[in-house]
């Protein structure tokens, strides 16, 4: 992490950036030893209890597995929610980049556990940006600590990845504030037993508001309405339907939410909630990217750590029998694992980066470009990493053998809990959606061109490092080439081409991102390789990269700019039946 | 089923091949029909339910699920069990490549359920093969009619992959049966409450045997020692110990045996088990590469029948919400679905139908032939068919989006359900090792070598057909090559290069010949398309599939052949920790 945080993010540069003169590289090196220590001893240990006792839903409310409630209070206690919150309300105002790497422990550790804070880091991220001075004061500092958590309250049963065919209604009460009522489904951590209120953050409709997503506007609806002095009074008109029975992440409850006039504060102005949401939304997606990281992290060194132990066979050479990790196809499942989560450590990393370099950069073109940068990365980030985070959860299984489909073994748990990840925050093909129709055309392309710039201009680098590097730098080329082929492409195509190739486009440049952040890896660690065998392993890995899993991006190009006529030559009556 | 066993197994030469004279077209497609519907009827309703009770272990016996006695007791009544069983036992003397169509339907309909007599069908060939006279008389109508069940035990705690290492260990009685001791592992529907005998066939070392592989023999330890006249009498020594908890195929109890001295009957000759095995082995891998065809067909039938009424967005050029599946990335889920289920289809009834031919070819050349083209599928078959189920059953995951996460939706039991089978039955790292250092090399390469001229003849043939099918021509010719000169390369190669890209290798192997089967099917399919939208569809469907889907081989050439450096360059301390 700290070698990613020094080559890639190039945090001292964030660190010299207004609002982050208490941050160095000192400071940021022992906060992410005490993070490993603190969610290593405290974190890690309730993710297979969580999985086993879940979340259980009783008399109109959600009990948290018991080993949850003594970590979240240390958790909270030692402000690790708190990272990189605002210092005016009691947080530690590290960059973004920084709160990446606590994140990802705290991910690795236990994923559902982890969406408790993650969620109530959006709501932090939303009130920061649009609340009024007076919610801001009333429930920043509390969310902030942790000490209440927050939600994001979308979907409804007829209105998932298109949001703006929600139903919920919002009428206005006499004295302000509003009356919203309505179902909503997939409520992540709608409702718990650790802290004292639960603040949501509702889309609904008011009245005469236009149809579709123009019409859509943000309601703050706390569980328990707040006293004069601010404690958590009244109980709101919210209730709990039912949680539900998923595959994973069990210890997450994903909650049906009634509201019935319940109270609620607008957030900003009306009819523009999904403006606000896409705040939101965009680092959510990016938080989503890094769970793709976290679980293949955590499956990896749970597949290495067999692998080392588990005592099968005779390798060729070999004169007895050994760990399987000395059997070369066992060491390409590592290798293949290895790879990518360092390279989608790298990608989300910087693309938080970005995010702090937007809110914090010196000026305005800084903002504005990394802005930039950041949307087009966004939707790769998600979806690249999560579709790496199932890969890799599923490699993991299937190194460990008969005793990875025994759920004792705790590799098939990290096989469910990844699946969620490339589904919510935005299916991967709404992420792929937004890749082609939104982001790729940013600009008329200058964005993703100046991306594909950034790359290209290694090869020199390459070139110059000379044999050592020389196995990566005709791939990178040549994948580079085919990306910016097809992104040329797609930009020149009519919308149905776009759509048709969005998911195999989207598989081939974040294919590309891998490959360009290892290789900036390797060329950061190629003068310390001869002497530091870590370092020779991060080269390793880059040329491994561009030679074993790189080339894949061509086997999607056909179908990133093929059209859609074969999608749909044939009738819906022959798909799924026999006639 | 039938467009695959007309046009792919030309099933009129099998049913013309002595001991098939009683079958005809016209009784196939009678079979197929009442097949289709009392799987449909039957056991389909027993899948949700299977998996939800799961079979239960009390009082050291295993209890399956209510539901599944009235289902077996219809199954084995109608004889569904008996389809290619020998008709001197009951059987019905049918092919294999029309028994893998009536077991794909079992197996789609419930994979848990469908295991009990697929390993009966793996000891009946045992036996059939291996067994004594008097054996076969006492064993096998009962095992036909699956009045009775049998089993496979090879695994132990320390005898994975590595089947060599067991220590189970078998004694002669002095009545000419042996005791058998020892503790197994993973034994599939090793114990339940179906019937009233089960017929463990149980590998272990007799005194003085040789170390490895070439000192195991096989014996038959039935659950209950038959009496004088037959039936079940005593209790014979064998416990069950356990069953595990697993990530899928609920129903389905596996479990831990423990043999005290437990009566067996040797099978053909001491020390010649492995040899014996490999026999019922191989048949065996090939009926798991079917479970990876049935359970894509089931996820694809599932999301098809989804995507067709669940109302979400408005497509481009449409001016209302639609069903999703009116979306391009929706339709590139469900072709992809599609292509590979039907790729997987032709290429598992051919290899049966080799099996066929092997055992009932006319001539000792028709035989040995077909003999050596099965040898080279099996291991493609399994390992490619089931990395494709699981991933046809993951992208059934993502279609439904956030519903496809809960449980009750049914899209996640295949998912945890397909898992297992790139697993057992010898992991596809086995098989693509398999592939390149036994299979490949078979005849100094002559049997793949005339595997990929088949393909290649295909060439003139796709020439003729003119535009119609131009678009599979050349991505076909390009990928037949790629897999010829990657095959040449490693078979000149040394050990540790086969070893290191034998997964890669078989990716673009199994890559290939779905390509190649859906193009005989597009070739088959032609003259019929411009008035039958279903044969139209089948054209589409290969042309999708050469376009979209085959390219991807490209990506793993490098990879294939590339040598073993990369993968142990990077000690066993760098993986999966930090330092």
């Amino acid at each position: 992490m700290s070698f990613v945080l020094d080559t890639i993010v190039d945090i001292e540069s964030i660190a010299s950036l207004p609002g982050f003169e208490h941050v160095d590289t000192d400071v940021i090196d022992g906060l992410l030893a005490e993070s490993a220590r603190f969610f290593n001893e405290v974190f890690a240990p309730t993710n297979e209890i969580g999985d086993k006792e879940g979340s259980v839903f009783t008399n109109g409310a959600v009990t948290t597995p018991d080993a949850f409630k003594p970590a979240w209070e240390k958790l909270v206690g030692a402000g690790w929610t708190a990272v990189t919150g605002h210092e005016d309300f009691g947080g530690h105002g590290f960059p973004a980049a920084v709160g990446a790497a606590v994140s990802e422990m705290m991910t690795a550790s236990n994923l559902a556990f982890s969406l408790a804070p993650m969620l109530t880091g959006s709501a932090i991220t939303l009130l920061e940006r649009h609340g009024s001075e007076e919610l801001r004061d009333a429930y920043l500092a509390k969310l902030i600590a942790c000490e209440w958590t927050g939600t994001m309250v979308l979907t409804e049963p007829e209105a998932g990845s298109d949001v703006g065919a929600l139903r919920t209604k919002a009428t206005p009460n006499e004295d302000g504030t509003w009356a919203v009522s309505g179902t909503k489904i997939f409520i992540t951590w709608g409702d718990h037993d650790l802290v004292d209120n639960i603040i949501h953050l509702v889309l609904a409709r008011t009245p005469g508001a236009p149809p579709g997503t123009k019409g859509i506007s943000m309601f703050l609806i706390p569980k328990f309405i707040l006293n004069e002095d601010g404690t958590p009074g009244d109980r709101n008109d919210v209730e709990v339907v039912s949680i539900e029975h998923k595959l994973g992440i069990h210890a997450s409850p994903t909650c049906v939410l009634s509201f019935e006039r319940a109270t609620g504060y607008l957030i900003g102005e009306e009819n523009q909630g999904m403006r606000y949401m896409f705040t939101m939304m965009n680092k959510a997606r990016l938080e989503v990217g890094l769970e793709g990281l976290a679980i293949a992290e955590r499956a990896y060194q749970h597949a290495a750590a067999y692998a080392k132990v588990r005592m099968q066979g005779i390798a060729p050479g070999a004169d007895a029998v050994g760990p399987i990790i000395d059997h070369a196809d066992i060491r390409r499942m590592l290798m293949t694992m290895k790879a990518y989560t360092e390279a989608m450590r790298s990608l989300i990393y910087d693309a938080m980066a970005d995010d702090d370099r937007h809110l914090n950069g010196t000026t305005e073109e800084d903002r504005r470009a990394a802005g930039d940068r950041l949307a087009l990365l966004t939707p790769i980030a998600k979806a690249w990493c999560t579709d790496r985070g199932v890969e890799v959860a599923s490699i993991g299984v299937q190194l460990h053998g008969g005793m990875g489909f025994i759920e004792e073994t705790g590799a098939a748990q990290f096989y469910r809990d990844a699946r969620i990840t490339p589904i919510y925050e935005g299916t991967n093909g709404i992420q792929a959606i937004d890749l082609v129709m939104r982001k790729i055309p940013m600009n008329d392309g200058a964005v993703v061109g100046s991306y594909l710039d950034e790359i290209d201009v290694l090869d020199a680098e390459l070139e110059a490092a000379g044999d050592a590097l020389s196995s990566i730098r005709g791939p990178l080329a040549d994948a580079t080439h085919a990306v910016r082929t097809a992104t040329e492409t797609l930009n020149a195509s009519d919308v149905r081409t776009r759509m048709a190739g969005a998911t195999p486009y989207l598989e081939m440049i974040g294919t590309l991102c891998g490959a360009y952040y290892l290789a900036r890896q390797a060329l950061a660690a190629l003068p310390d390789a001869g002497s530091d065998p870590w370092m020779a392993a991060k080269v390793t890995t880059a040329r491994f990269y561009a030679t074993n899993l790189l080339p894949r991006i061509h086997g999607y190009a056909d179908a990133a700019t093929g059209g859609d006529e074969l999608l749909f030559s044939v009738g819906d009556d022959l798909i799924g039946s026999s006639r």
